[in-house]
């Protein structure tokens, strides 16, 4: 495919700037001039670019701008810059952790329209896309050339610039790696409106500061990211799925331990506990076994796969699995992996009413048995509802909590969890976020889990956003200090 | 293993000021007084941490100090911010592009009594280390555990701090990745000598910002890592080692791009050119023919391993291969690794009295044939002995070009060829070093690869170090903007 002139800024290009005095009114203004097609400042629009799916109240910012190009989100930023405005980069909506709230009002910038796979280099196992393509769409584009682009966190219209903004990953990530790994250069929007492109397409480089994966997992408070280069893989020759149910959750976790430490190679390998099976089974019509389970898939050449499967199941059945049943068949295979990535959907329509929120921790995987079991216990003694459902094969998991809103002590019981499961990951020199990022949501679990290390991210975002204009309040407090 | 209370200074903590004023001279005595035994002057001591491996002149800095814990190293960065004197990081000086010299005089720490492997937690496949410890070192105290540290530079002695610093990587990183994929995190001094930790070690994270991967190739310029957490592999069941000699270095290199693009997962492919087979030969007492050859290992389960050699036979003949003559027998793949680890001196030796300088391209696979095919041609014209050898599953590849140093016109010529190499590699969207890094070797051609993104690093740079203390002169030019 040929490169899409409508993408592309000149890296190292500053656009022109609007110098009129005034506040986010005066920058609106501003910008209407230029692009009178592509504001807009209806409050539903607004509140729905807010979206939080969390218990942080709906902030939303002044006006939404539809950019087109590169250089709009350049003339966008650039003038936000100007004025001293907040700027807000949105994607699909679909982050968890209030990344995309204007807690300071400003202008929120939607990618949504920047769509386009620009190439593809099938030879590099590579291709350059606008932002704002979803994951979905960018595979679907895929589907002819035999490659396929792996991460795949829960939202399928998730979009590969959001993703790569909270360093997202998913059920595949074990096998592919997450957005660290998948994004081989970015161009982006600095908070002055320069645009830069952070490197090339050679698979490795010793070149300077990585400012590829500086970037990625900024959540939007270093630059926009407009274009993106990513790794695409061969679609496996052959696929296996299998699927275990445990007598214990511990059986389970300690099978995966010892999956990853054998270095089996699994593709996915993901925990579903009893309720949430309980979910799945009613939401995706299936009728599994409802005790602690793994699914688990292998990618491969023939033998490969088969070999792996074998080493599994004797893994499995060494630590209490009742059955292994494992098929090749596709249809079979996308029913359970459907269902899977249907996890929270299934949960959100087994207690309608409630609302659902999801804890992200990850642990080592020697830690994982039992950062689960004590996390079940403290679901049991605090009588939360929370189904648990985990990327086990790199220690994260998550819980699914359902907070009845009429329940005035559920946001303060929902904190005490939250924390006590986060400061554990922590002690076993885990994270409190795999994949969701901070967002506005865990600002006070960052400072606690990396102390010192805040304050050289408070640094670089003072150097690089001198005005605190790059989606402000979000991954530490800068005002306070 | 448990920790080791001598290696760990506390994240966060700043050491006690000695608040003397005056230069390097006072700098070197205010650590004197507390590190009498630490500390050397002697002209050839410091002339030989100052090997640069490279045409630029040797500049020693004006004292080394041997740090053994990171509280040290946290007391003598204080010391040189106090007198704001240069501060010049020293793994085991293997590095190749003047990252040691001192061009500004200043103090060397010297990490290598910092080589003592802290806890190896093998449920998790990670290790934390000192960062002067060797990659041999650290390869040898894991023997007994089934385990192996995968990225391998030429120099076995080459220190996993200096190779963190400098984004190394080596024939495995085609499989395992380079040292950005490895380190998992790191305890490193800042320019105003706090400590901090960059993260967990859980294998993916959300939080905030990828210090880890900012300090990994930043050359000593941010902050100097003096613990590391790297992950490690479990060793293969199987091995097989291939040699594939082939008609043309086209058909080596197009053998390479197809394997990568059927992502057959092999876990070392190099190619090496006729002459580069001559110096082997000689200096490994071997007779492989002396053709455009691919050496090529994969590491499996027995079947998977097979399956893959057999692939990769098939895709050697298309492309003209003459033979393909695989073992599993241990002794015999030792022989010709270790063959082509030593390629670097047996080029040193095969021409006695000339200087190596090895260049350091890489480029997208669907490139290589046409980048390494021109670079053979652009050898011959200019009449330079320059063998070939290259990584080329990661599309990277070094010509060590033979120097006469009674040819005043030497320098100019290489210049010239490597200029014109690096931009070829630029304009395919590749960079001028895949794994040695920029040092004072490639600051010019940094900056024609980055444009724009060169002034997001000195940002970062200016607000990290704002005195400039660390490793002054390397990956950029500050003093001239």
């Amino acid at each position: 495919m040929a490169a899409d002139p409508r993408s592309s800024g000149k890296t190292g290009e500053k656009p022109q700037s609007c110098p009129q005095p005034g506040g986010v009114e005066a920058a609106i203004a501003c910008l209407k001039q230029r692009f009178t097609e592509q504001i807009a400042t209806g409050e539903e629009l607004r509140r729905q670019h807010a979206n939080t799916l969390t218990l942080v109240e709906n902030q939303p910012a002044d006006a939404v701008f539809f950019a087109e190009t590169t250089t709009d989100v350049a003339q966008a930023v650039q003038t936000a810059s100007d004025f001293k405005v907040p700027i807000i980069p949105y994607g699909a909506g679909t982050s968890l952790e209030g990344h995309l709230n204007a807690p300071s009002g400003g202008i929120c910038i939607d990618l949504s329209r920047m769509d386009q796979v620009i190439a593809i280099n099938a030879q590099d196992l590579d291709c350059t896309v606008q932002a704002g393509i979803s994951r979905d769409k960018l595979n679907a584009t895929l589907r002819d050339t035999g490659l396929f682009f792996p991460v795949d966190p829960g939202a399928g219209e998730a979009s590969i610039g959001g993703m790569a903004a909270t360093r997202a990953s998913g059920t595949c990530a074990v096998r592919y790696g997450t957005m660290r790994e998948a994004v081989l250069n970015a161009t982006a929007v600095l908070a002055d409106g320069t645009v830069i492109k952070t490197g090339g397409r050679a698979r490795k480089s010793a070149a300077g500061y990585d400012l590829t994966r500086l970037l990625v997992g900024s959540e939007g408070t270093l630059g926009i990211m407009t274009e993106l280069t990513v790794r695409l893989f061969g679609r496996p020759e052959t696929i296996l799925s299998a699927v275990a149910p445990f007598d214990t959750i511990e059986g389970a976790c300690l099978a995966t331990s010892e999956a990853m430490q054998l270095g089996l190679g699994l593709a996915r390998i993901e925990l579903l506990d009893p309720l949430q099976l309980k979910a799945v089974n009613a939401h995706s019509k299936l009728s599994l076994e409802e005790v602690p389970t793994l699914f688990v898939e292998v990618h491969g050449t023939p033998d490969a796969a088969r070999e792996q499967i074998t080493y599994f199941s004797q893994i499995a059945k060494d630590h209490g699995a009742r059955t292994f049943d494992w098929a090749e068949d596709e249809q079979e295979r996308n029913r359970l992996w459907k269902a899977r990535h249907d996890a929270f959907w299934a949960v959100k329509s087994a207690w309608p009413g409630r609302q659902a929120i999801v804890t992200d921790v990850c642990v080592p995987i020697s830690r994982l048995a039992e950062a689960v079991v004590a996390t079940q216990a403290d679901i049991e003694a605090l009588g939360l509802i929370a189904p648990i459902v985990g990327h086990v094969g790199d220690g994260n998991f998550h819980c699914i909590v359902m907070i009845d809103p009429q329940d005035t002590k559920a946001a303060e019981t929902l904190s005490r969890f939250s924390r006590a499961l986060a400061e554990r990951a922590i002690a076993m020199e885990g994270t409190c976020t795999g994949e969701h990022g901070i967002g506005q949501g865990k600002v006070n679990l960052l400072e606690h889990e990396l102390g010192a290390g805040l304050d050289m991210m408070r640094t670089i975002k003072r150097a690089l956003d001198p005005h605190n204009t790059l989606n402000p309040g979000k991954i530490f407090d800068l005002a306070g200090d």
